[in-house]
C-alpha cells in the first residue's frame, strides 16, 4: 500500500489498451501528441499529494497508512467538505479542468458500497465484500478510475426494449461459471484513455424484462475486447499565447465500446436484480454531481475574474451596466457556492456511517450552475469585447512591422500595453469561445447529467408534504 | 423584568398618540375597525411566548430572567438561527405576514450597540450607554418597537442638499440643553400606529455638510409632535372566505412625520457625526435583511404548497409544464432557504462578541427572492387558473338557486368538490392578486431595501481581489 | 337596421335575465352598484359611435348602411388594421380596461360564418344559412354579444368522459323537433351580465364518443335556464383618488350556467359533429387572440407611461438602472405592437375572402405579451416605489392637520407636490397592484388561453419543413 | 460599368496589399493557405450574380445598366425588402457566414449619402458631390468594400482626449494642399484582407476639441500606411467532417492600422465637422443594423433547424421539455424575422428620397437577436446532447475495428446510422461549440454595435411623449 508517483502511474498506462485516435490504434497513449496532455493533466492528482503545499488536503492518513484522500469513504460533513475542497484546488490547478481520474471513480466506488448491502440484503447475494476487495485494490494501489455509465442509447424515447437493435444499452450475453461476457457501449466515459480502471454502471431503471441489462463491474481497461475510440475534438495543436488554459491540459472522451468482454465474478457488483438498476445509477450520481459542483467552483470564479480583469483593462470597471453583470456573475458563482457547502453540510450518513450529500442541495446547485452558465458566457465576452475573436497573433508582436503598432494601440486603460491585454483576452477566449470554451460550455449542460435530469431530481428529493399542508391550512381545508 | 400579556401589550396602546386614518384622527387604534387587525396580528408574539408549544423558542431565560427572544443580542450561529427560526414560525402563524413589531427594532437595536461603540471610540462621545440602557428598557418592559428610516426623499437623485426644502431628510433643527428638536418625514415605516416605540436611524451616507441630518435616536410613539399618517392600502373590509389570508391579518404602514419633536440627550444615539452616518444605517440593514428572509420563507412555501394544492385540485399534476413550473417554485425556495442557513453559518462576531450574518450572503438571499419573485407569482398564477378572478362569492353556496350547481359545476379532480376548490382559489388570489398579493409583492421588491440596494451591497461584500487574481495567473500576467 | 344609443342598449339589459351577485339575484343590472359599472363602461361603445372624434373609426358604412365597425368581416389586412385601432382606441379610453361586448362576440362570428361552411360541406348541413342570419341579426340591430367557451372541466386531466360527473363539459341532453336542449356550465364568461346574446363555443377537440358536447349555438342572455352567477372579485366600491382606473370601470365575469336550456335549430350552429369541435374552437381563438393582442397596447403603453411617469417624478429619469428597465418596458411593448401589425400584414383571406390574421404571428404576440408581463409589473413597480402601498388616503390631504404636511413631505423632484405624487402613484397602484392589477395579471396568463395553449399553437402554426432541410443540408445529409 | 466574374474579383485582390498573419507578411492572400477561405467565400456575391437561380434577386437593371443589387440606394420599403432577403440567401448559401464585402460598405455609402448633404448644407462643403462619385466608382467597377468604424479606444471611459497617447482614435494629423495624412488603428474590421477599398467612419460623437478626431473618408487597401493584422482566430485547418459549415468558410477580420496614410480631398467625407460625427456614425449603423438582422436569419434558422434534426435523430421530438425548447427557439426566430420585416415596412425616405428601414424597430429586432442569442445555444446544445463534444473522428468510421460497430452504437431512432447521426452532430458542434460557435456567440454580442449600444438607440428613437401623456391622464394628472 501506498501513493504512486506521476511516474508510476504514467508506466501504468503502458499496457496494451486498444485506443483508437481519427482511426488509428495508438501504440503508446504516453507518447501521442494529444493524449500525452490528458496524461500530464492528470499527473496533478499526484503531484498534489507529493507537494508539500497540498500533501495534507491530498492525503489521508490512517492507522499508519497513507491514501489519497479522493478514497476516503465519507463519514462525516467534515469528510464531504474536505474532498470537495480537494476537488477544487485540484481543478484550479488544472485551470479549470477537473482532473477526475479518482474523483468519478470514488464517487462510483461510494455509491456501490451503499447500494450493495441493499441488494446482499434483498437476493443473499455477496457483491458488498466484492465492492469492498475492488475498493481495497484500488486505494492501495492508488489507481486511476473512469467510469462509464452512459449508454449509447439509440431512440432516446425507448428504454432497451424496442430498439433497432438489442446492444444500445450494455448487456449480459453470457453467464459463465467463472464470470460474465458483457457487450455494449458507453458514451462520454472521461479519461479512459489514461486510467487504469473502469467501472460499468447501469444508466437508468431497469424492468424485469430488461434484467440482463441491469449489470455492473469493473474492468481493467487493457480487457480483451475492450475499445476505446477517444474523440478529436478539441485536440488540434494551439500555443499557450493563444489558449493559454487549454493547450496543455486536455480530458480525453471515448466511446466505450464492450466487444465481448469477459468480467470475473469477483468483480461482478450487479447481475440481473433490475430493481436495483436505478438505486444503483442514483447511488453514484449522489455523490457525482456534488463532485460536479465542486469542481465547477474554479470556473465560476474564473469567469468573474475574466469580468473583472477586462472591465478594468478596457477601463470601464464603473460603467453601470458593467458593474450590474459583475453583481450577476458574483451572485451566481457565490449561490453556486453557497449551495455547494449547504449540500455537505445537510449531508446524512446512511446506517452504516458512509456519508453523503444532501440531494435535493446537490441537485439546486447543479441545476443553478447548468441553468443559468450561458447567460454567465454572454456577460463575460459582453464585458471583454469583440477582440476575443479578432485579436492579432503573438507573432504579430514579434514581428518589426507590426509588434510596436499593435502593443500602442491594443492597449487598455493606462498603463495597459496591447500585450498584456491581448493575453488577457485570448485567456478569456479560451475560457468562453473556441474548442475549449465550447467543451465547457456542453458540459456545463450534460455532464452529471442533463438539466432535466437535475430537475427530476430536485422533484424527488423535495417532500411535497409539509408546503402542501400549509397551504390547506391557509385556505381552510386541511 | 417580564413578559408581557397580550392584554398589556394591548392597553399600552392607549396612550394619546397622534394617528391619523382618512383624514380622521384615530381616538383608540386598538377599537379602530382596521388598525385593530394590526394589533390582533401583532398579538401573536405575545401570544407564542405564552403558548407551550412556541414557548421555549419565543422567549430566553437568561439568570433566571425570563424575556423575549427578539431581544436576544445573537452571540452565535445557534442565535441567529434560532432567531430566524423564531421570524419564521411567527410569520407562518401570521398566514405569511410577519409580525414586525419586535423583529425590526431589534434589529436597529443591534445595529445601534455595534455601531455606537464605534463612534464612542472615535469622539468620546457616550452613545453606546445610551443604547445598552434603551436596548435594557425596551426588554426589560417588553415593548414592540418600529424602526423610522426611509426618509422621504424628494428628488431621489439628491442627497440632503439641493433640495425644494430641507426637511425631505430628518434633521436637527435645535439642540438644547436637555435634548435636541428633529423635523423631518419617514416613510414606510411599519406597525407605529401599535407599537410603544418609534427608533430613528439615517438612510443614507452623509458628508461634512449634512452633518445636521447624521440623527439616530429613539422616542415613544405618543411623544408630542409625532404624527403618524396610516395608509388606507388594504383596507377594506373583507371576508374570511373571499381573503382567508388578509380578512384578519394587517400590518399598518405610515408616514411618520416628526413635526419639532423634542428628544432628550439619553434618547439620542447619534448627532452629527456625519461619517458614522452609513455605518450605522448599515449596521442595521445588516441584521434586518437577514430578518427579511427569514420571514420571507412562510411567503415561498405558500407559493409552493399553493402550486401543488392547485395542481392537484386541478387533475394536473402530472402535466409537464406544471411539474416544471413546481420544481421551478421548489429551486426558487430552497435557494432561498439554504441562502438564509448559510448567512448564519458563516455569520462572524465582533471583536465585542456581537454576532452578525454575513452580509454577502444575506443580500444574494434577498436578491434572489426579490428578483424572482414576480416569475414566482406567474407560475402559481399558471398554474392555479384564472378562477383566481371570476370566482363565485361564498353567499352563492349559499342560495338555493345556485349552491348545488356551483358545488357541482366548480369541482376539481374526483372528490374535489366545488367549495373546497374555491376556498383553495381564494387563498391563493389573497396571496398573489388583490391589495394582499399586491402588498407582498411591492415588499417583495422593496422593503428592507430595493434591488438595486442588494445589489450594491453585493458588490461591496464581495472581495474581488481572490478571482481576479486567479483570472490574471490563468492569463500569465499575474 | 342603425346604431343604437346608450340609452338603448342600457334598456335592454332590463329584460329578465337571471343573474346573481353575492347569493341575491339582481333586479335590474343597470341599477345594480356593481354591475352598473360594468354597463357603463360598455357604453363606451357606443358612445365612441356617437362621438364625432371617433365615430369614423367607430363605424362602417356600406351601401347606404351604417353598423357598427365591429361587424365589420374583415375582407382585407386594411380591416384588420382598423378593427386592432378600434380595439385599442376603446380600451385607451377604458382606462386599459377592454370593453369587449362586441369584440368577442364577432370574433365568435367570424370563425363560425368560416367553419360552418366547412361543416355544411362535409356533412350537408345548413349551419352556414344559420350563421349569417344570426350575424345579421346581431349587427343590424346593433347588439352586444357575450362568448362562452370555456368548460368548468373539472378533472382538466381528462376529455368529457371519465369525469365525476358527465356535465363537466357542456352537452346536448336533448334533442327536439323544435331544437335542443343543452346542460353544463362555462366559466370566465365576460360581460355576460350587460350583453345581449351569448354565443357558445366548444372548448376543445372531441371524440367520436364526444358528440354530444361537440356543440355550438347562440342564445339571448335571459332565455329560461341560463343562471348567471357573477363573481364578486373587485367588486369593493373605491373612490377616483384611491382607484383612477377601476373606481367607475368593471368588466363582469360570470360563470354561465346552462340549466337544461332550450336552444331552437336556427341557434344551432354544431351539433354533434364532433371532428368539427376543434376547428371552430381554433377558428374563434385565431380571431380572438388578435383581439387580445390590441386590447393589450394600452396596458403595455400605460407601463411604459408609469415607469416614465414616476421616474421623472421620483427624479431618477436618469439613473442607469433606471433607464435600463424603461428600455426593457420600451421593447417589451413595442415588440408586442410590431407583432401585433406583422399579424395582421401576413393576413390571409379564405376561399371565401375572410380575412384572418397570421396565427404564427399572433401567438407569438400574446405569448411574448404574457410570457413578459410579470417582468414588466417587477420594472415598474421597482421605479415606482414602495408608497405604492404605503400611501396616505385622499382625506389626510384634506385634513388641516396633516394636509400641507403631506403636500410637502410626499414631494417629488423640485416642482412636485405631495398630492400630485399620490395621485400618480395610485394610479400606478391600480394599475399594477391590488384587484385591478391582479386582475389584469391573471388576464394575462389566462385570457384568450394560457401560455401552455400559445405554445402549442405557436409549434402547430409553425412549419419546420424550410429549417429542417436547411439544418440536413448544413450537415450535408439532406 | 458592369458586374465583375468571381475571378475578376480574385485578380484585383493582388495588389500589394499589407496584409500580416501570425508575424508573416502575406504574399499573395488569394493563395494564402487560410485567407483564400475569405476570398473563396467572398466569391459567393460574384458567383450569386451569375446564377441563374440567384440573378435577378442579386442584380438590378436600370437604363439598360445592370449593377449589384448591394449599390442600389434604397428608396422604397419594397428595396430594403429585397436587400434584406438578398442579404438573407447570400448568408444561407455561405452556411450561416455572412459574406459581407459589399453590405456593410453600401450600408456605410447610404449613411454618408444622406449625411454629406447635411454636412454641406451647414458647412457649405462639397462632401456629398464625392461621395456621390465614390459611390460610383464602387459601383460601377462592382467593387468590395470594408469599413472601418470601431476605434482601438484605449481606456473606453474615455474618449479621444484624456487617453495615454492621442492616436487611440483615429485623426487627421496633417492637412494639406491634395489631402489628409490620417493616423490611427481600427479594429474588428472585416473582410479587409480580400477587398478593394476601405471606407472609415468615426465612431462616436465627437466634441469641438476632437474635431481632429471626425474625419472619414475611403482608401483603396493597398494604400501606403495602410497595415493590416489579420486574426489567426478560428484559422486552424479543419476538414468537412468534423466542421462542415465552417472548414471551407471563413471572415478574415483585421486591426487595420493608418500609419500616417495619404488621402486626397476626393476621398475625404468628413474633416473637422465634429457636429457630424455622431450623425454620421448613426447613419452608417441605422443601415448596417438592418444588415446584420437581416443576415442573421439563416443563423436563427440553423437553430432551429438543429434542434428539430437533433430532436428527430435521438427520438425524442415529442418530449415535453423538447418540444418546449423548440417552441422558444421558434418564437426566437420567428420574432425576429417579424421584427426585420417591420423595419422594413416602417422605413421612411429623407426630403432627397433615400429609404432607410425604422431605428426603433431595427434595434429592437437586434437587441432580441444578441439579448437571447446565449439562451439560445443552451436549448440547442440541450436537445442536441454530449456528443457535441465527445464524437469520434470520420477516420474511425474508416477503420475495420471500429467503422462498423461505431455504425451501430452512435445510431440514433430507428433507421439512423452512426455515421449520419454524427455527421449532424458535428454541424451542430460547429454551429454553436468551437471557433465557428464562439465567433457566432462574440458576434452576436458584439458586432454591429453592443446590447448597450442598441438599448440605447432603442431609448433614443423611442418618442416617450405618447405614453407618459396617457399616464398623466389616467392618473388625473395631464
Amino acid at each position: 500500500m501506498g501513493l504512486r508517483t506521476p511516474q508510476q502511474y504514467i508506466e501504468s498506462l503502458k499496457d496494451g489498451r486498444s485506443v483508437y485516435f481519427r482511426g488509428e490504434k495508438v501504440d503508446d497513449v504516453t507518447t501521442h501528441a494529444v493524449i500525452k496532455k490528458a496524461v500530464h493533466h492528470a499527473c496533478l492528482d499526484y503531484e498534489m499529494a507529493e507537494d508539500p503545499k497540498t500533501r495534507e488536503l491530498s492525503i489521508v492518513e490512517e492507522d499508519g497508512d497513507v491514501y489519497s484522500r479522493y478514497y476516503k469513504v465519507p463519514s462525516s460533513t467534515e469528510d464531504l467538505l474536505k474532498r470537495s475542497e480537494l476537488i477544487e484546488a485540484a481543478t484550479a490547478a488544472g485551470k479549470t479542468l477537473v482532473v477526475l481520474v479518482k474523483e468519478i471513480g470514488t464517487d462510483a466506488l461510494f455509491g456501490l458500497l451503499r447500494i450493495s448491502r441493499q441488494v446482499d440484503q434483498k437476493y443473499e447475494s455477496d457483491y458488498h465484500k466484492r465492492v469492498q476487495a475492488f475498493y481495497r485494490h484500488c486505494r492501495d494501489n492508488d489507481l486511476t478510475l473512469s467510469v462509464a455509465q452512459t449508454d449509447v442509447k439509440g431512440d432516446r424515447s425507448q428504454g432497451p426494449q424496442n430498439q433497432e437493435h438489442p446492444d444500445y444499452y450494455t448487456r449480459v450475453v453470457e453467464r459463465r461459471d467463472d464470470g460474465i461476457v458483457v457487450r455494449g457501449a458507453k458514451i462520454h466515459t472521461s479519461c479512459t484513455t489514461n486510467t487504469n480502471e473502469i467501472i460499468v454502471l447501469p444508466t437508468r431503471a431497469m424492468s424485469e424484462a430488461d434484467r440482463d441489462y441491469a449489470v455492473a463491474f469493473a474492468v481493467p481497461v487493457n480487457s480483451p475486447g475492450v475499445k476505446l475510440v477517444a474523440s478529436p475534438y478539441g485536440a488540434s495543436a494551439k500555443s499557450d499565447y493563444d489558449a493559454p488554459l487549454s493547450a496543455e491540459r486536455k480530458m480525453m472522451e471515448t466511446i466505450t465500446i464492450f466487444d465481448d468482454v469477459f468480467v470475473p465474478w469477483e468483480r461482478v457488483f450487479l447481475c440481473g436484480e433490475h430493481d436495483f438498476a436505478a438505486p444503483l445509477a442514483l447511488g453514484f450520481v449522489e455523490y457525482h454531481r456534488f463532485t460536479a459542483v465542486s469542481y465547477k467552483l474554479p470556473l465560476v470564479d474564473a469567469l468573474i475574474g475574466s469580468a473583472l480583469l477586462m472591465a478594468d483593462l478596457n477601463g470601464i470597471s464603473r460603467a453601470a451596466h458593467v458593474r450590474d453583470k459583475v453583481i450577476w456573475l458574483i451572485s451566481y458563482a457565490e449561490t453556486l457556492r453557497a449551495l455547494v457547502e449547504m449540500a455537505a453540510i445537510r449531508g446524512k450518513a446512511d446506517e452504516h456511517g458512509i456519508y453523503a450529500p444532501d440531494a435535493l442541495t446537490t441537485n439546486m446547485a447543479k441545476w443553478h450552475f447548468a441553468h443559468n452558465y450561458h447567460e454567465a458566457l454572454q456577460h463575460v465576452q459582453d464585458i471583454a469585447g469583440g477582440m476575443l475573436v479578432t485579436g492579432p497573433g503573438v507573432e504579430d508582436f514579434a514581428n518589426a512591422d507590426t509588434g510596436d503598432l499593435l502593443r500602442k494601440y491594443l492597449g487598455g486603460r493606462a498603463g495597459i500595453d496591447g500585450e498584456v491585454r491581448t493575453r488577457a483576452m485570448n485567456m478569456v477566449s479560451d475560457l468562453t469561445t473556441g474548442d475549449f470554451g465550447g467543451y465547457h460550455a456542453v458540459l456545463a449542460i450534460h455532464a452529471e447529467g442533463s438539466l432535466e435530469a437535475e430537475k427530476l431530481m430536485i422533484s424527488r428529493a423535495y417532500d411535497p408534504r409539509r408546503t402542501l399542508q400549509y397551504a390547506k391550512e391557509l385556505a381552510g381545508i386541511a
